[in-house]
């Protein structure tokens, strides 16, 4: 049986690049190494900054709470190259030199709709400003890579559409409560990386990342269909911020 | 079919970090590098202690059996961003750097109930020191992180709100021979963390934590329900063992 | 039940080989050991270039999107043993010494037909240009190694072979939209690696993967019996890409 | 449903610690070094002989087949703290510096009965010399972890206890032709390791260990219920074994 | 329910010991290095090739293709304990030192039938080639190790002999094809590794290897029933080779 996919639009390729810092060697470091290392890190990070500022993408920088990784690189950009040529520039930098991968992921920006059937999104400001998002300057961050189930008894790929339509709608209104304090960037990666999705979701106060995805664990929609991957959990660093932060 | 959740209430975070040691490279370090590296460190537990004194929080140290690692700081504090603080201090210190990540856990100190519903938890006592504790003295920690099923035939997530309630219970009654002997803390960690609980128990006589895990595997939530992540027991290091376990 | 196969033929022997630049290494290495690696790299690169107008077999060099790999080369040879030699040699020349394996895929360019019985396929020039294919010249590639269900209540091994034909064709029908943009390389590797096969899609559109592989993920095929492996994004290195890329 | 459990009496606390040889390391060492290493870890082993002579435990080494390890000790201690301290003790001494963890499984020794109930289990002279037995001298070892099936069809902590004392007799009678031949030590871990429980067995044909496995995978209890770990296999090394071994 | 195995008659054990080559290391190494650790390899060669040839055993060496492993020795020998001496020659040489641990699989020459039942086979000179065989010369080799399945619909420990026997009979219709081109030496490996049998397939032409496994992989013992690990391929090297695929 086929089953009607939904439509789907994209914006901008993400990359969700984790990183670990290697301490005992930043700590053996000299005084002048790690002088030299921030400032052409701040370089990095201004033009990084003009790349947003030119409305070609954005970044964001996280420190991960817990020993999944401990620096989260979040990076927009129009193209696959750009965004691998942002990564290797890091991994390239004097501090890059000092970290060590410890997950990515790759997906893009997706907008998908099981009511509204645009003609042209990208014609619409409110559309684009879906698909060409700043990251949201909130404290935290939480991200996730999720699939739906294709289990031998629940196949969510294998379900008619209607039926979709109705979970999703439940499942929206199970998140509703939160709308207005967790903001999200919900990226497709079928064919890209390993999960389905990627969720970014943004708050003042990361209590609201369990209350959110704890409450909707109970919808039909995750408790039957969603497969999670890790959760990382990091706040937000600012180039302000990164001198203390490695002095 | 949207379920009801369980109410929770939260109190401070909480961070495991567990810990491999070096040995080959502390056993090659000089005397003289041992000392520096022990007394620096006694500053950081002093530090963590004022902590703990001023109420914001609290920590202990165990040393872990086996080898999924050696020891084992776990810490509690009001906010996310403390918690990564104290991980890094710790990463960063001389004594940090003779040791390596082995497993860490994020989560947040929770409550929920079946029964009582409270209005303003935070303004009873008795709640405030469930959600804020001390972490008790006895002399054995038993750690590991889990989950409930959501499996294509049995799935918590789906059960109506009055059967998890019961089945609660059931697990409340099969627990209770150990309610004096062993205390435990039970985090909150969905969105956070891989697992939605981390359970932390703690006794002065770790055979009571097979006990305790072995009887209630048979009643139906830990039976049907329980998906268990690695389980580490250790033994409370305080600040006066130091010296001892090092050198 | 001893179901009927399918019939295939095969072609070239395939090796996808992804390997992780050591940049620290790298960026610490001076100016003449660089010139000097780059160099004797374009001589590895023409030696294989030889290969391929000798009609011997071609390969192809992307850096793939995230930290999963860095490059990736695909080679065809007409043996394993020959497959094997330009792995070691790359392995063994002074930039392989500057990466790490990541992951490498073992397959042989497969063609298999549920309709037509080819008496000699090798003697039909038609069919001897899809068995001994070049690597198509678009910008982006996408591969990941698929296997088919073997569940305990879907078994794509247990279908009756029209079962399988009709699903297949209505597969082909869904990806018929992507006939025209998108080129792809099947190649086969049961009893040679982990899953029985290899897909390699190219395309000058990356989102044209995503469309692809979400688009068929409801049809019956992929969505009930497709279990996928890592889906690593990469575009595609000219040698006369080599130099800007590394220096 | 709760479901009775069977009652458990517990002995010793084993550590099962395996390790990897740096046969690197230890060839390019000094004859001076490794004469001292050997002589250090006689001294070792020669404290460890006098805690079994003083009945307050046992240890046993062995030399693991396959790359998975290369050396195992087998440690029984009255308490886990004790077994923490030889663990260290190891990992600290100048042969320890020379291997890297490679597997380690912490249990105590447990008998559990679906017959016989224990009014005073260790005033028995019978049960005393189970519960706290020596390590039998046979020349092979072979370990393995199990668990017990918690499948949303076949559940053993939710099946009726007459039905798990059948299968367990219904094992033991499958078990019955090695009995002379092949010892075991059966070790408890639900709530102290990963696994429900640890296996050893000991016999001078090693062979033995397949037959007895192969036969029993038969029953029931093996066949429906047995979850099982990584299997090792080793030979038994004695003190006097040592020189040769490494010299 | 107890059902009856089948009955096995073992012979020699095997080692199936795959390493990885650090070719930045021997790259490194100076002329004189390389030239001294070769000659020695040779003698070890050697000394193996005296063990084959006093028929106490049989040694064979293959290049593998792909990341999963450099180099493969399989070695047969009456006693597991001669086995781990084999493999520590190896490791502790100089060439071992230039290697690193990649897989292995612990296993013994097993003949299983459901129809004959011989009263000693051990007398039967046909027997004993087939439990004291010597390692094909074939040009290639396919390894892989397997388990049957036991589900909780489909469970090969739970059927009765007779339907166990009728499908082994198809699965040895559906290879007989291959039995001219293709040989094989299968080991048991219950209770000695962690899958239970290893298949070791011999061929001069490696696409021989994916015919046998996908035809039969459609018979229902393989499709229903078959639990695959990795599949590797390698060529053969005969001592005659070395210093060509070293230097």
């Amino acid at each position: 049986m086929i089953v009607e996919p939904v439509k789907t639009h994209e914006g901008w390729y993400v990359l969700h690049d984790f990183r670990t810092i290697d301490w005992e060697k930043w700590e053996n470091a000299s005084g002048d190494i790690k002088e030299k290392t921030l400032k052409q890190f701040q370089e990095l990070l201004g033009s990084w900054q003009e790349t947003t500022d030119a409305n070609y993408g954005d970044y964001a920088m996280f420190s991960i709470i817990g020993q999944k990784a401990d620096i989260l690189f979040m990076f927009m950009r129009p193209t696959m190259k750009e965004l691998n040529q942002e990564e290797r520039a890091f991994s390239r930098s004097l501090l890059g030199q000092f970290t060590k991968p410890a997950y990515s992921f790759v997906s893009i920006v997706e907008k998908s709709s099981y009511t509204v059937d645009y003609d042209n999104p990208y014609d619409d400001p409110e559309m684009r400003k879906k698909l060409f998002p700043l990251i949201p300057k909130d404290a935290y961050i939480c991200f996730y890579p999720m699939s739906k189930l294709r289990g031998e008894i629940y196949n969510w790929f294998q379900m008619p559409r209607e039926d979709r339509k109705r979970l999703m709608y439940e499942h929206i209104e199970t998140a509703k409560p939160y709308t207005e304090t967790v903001r999200r960037i919900i990226t497709g990666a079928t064919g890209l990386d390993d999960y389905e999705w990627g969720v970014s979701l943004f708050c003042d106060d990361p209590l609201q990342f369990k209350k959110l995805i704890y409450g909707t664990r109970f919808d039909e929609v995750s408790a039957r269909y969603g497969v999670f991957g890790s959760f990382l959990v990091g706040y937000r660093l600012e180039p302000a911020d990164i001198y203390d932060y490695f002095m």
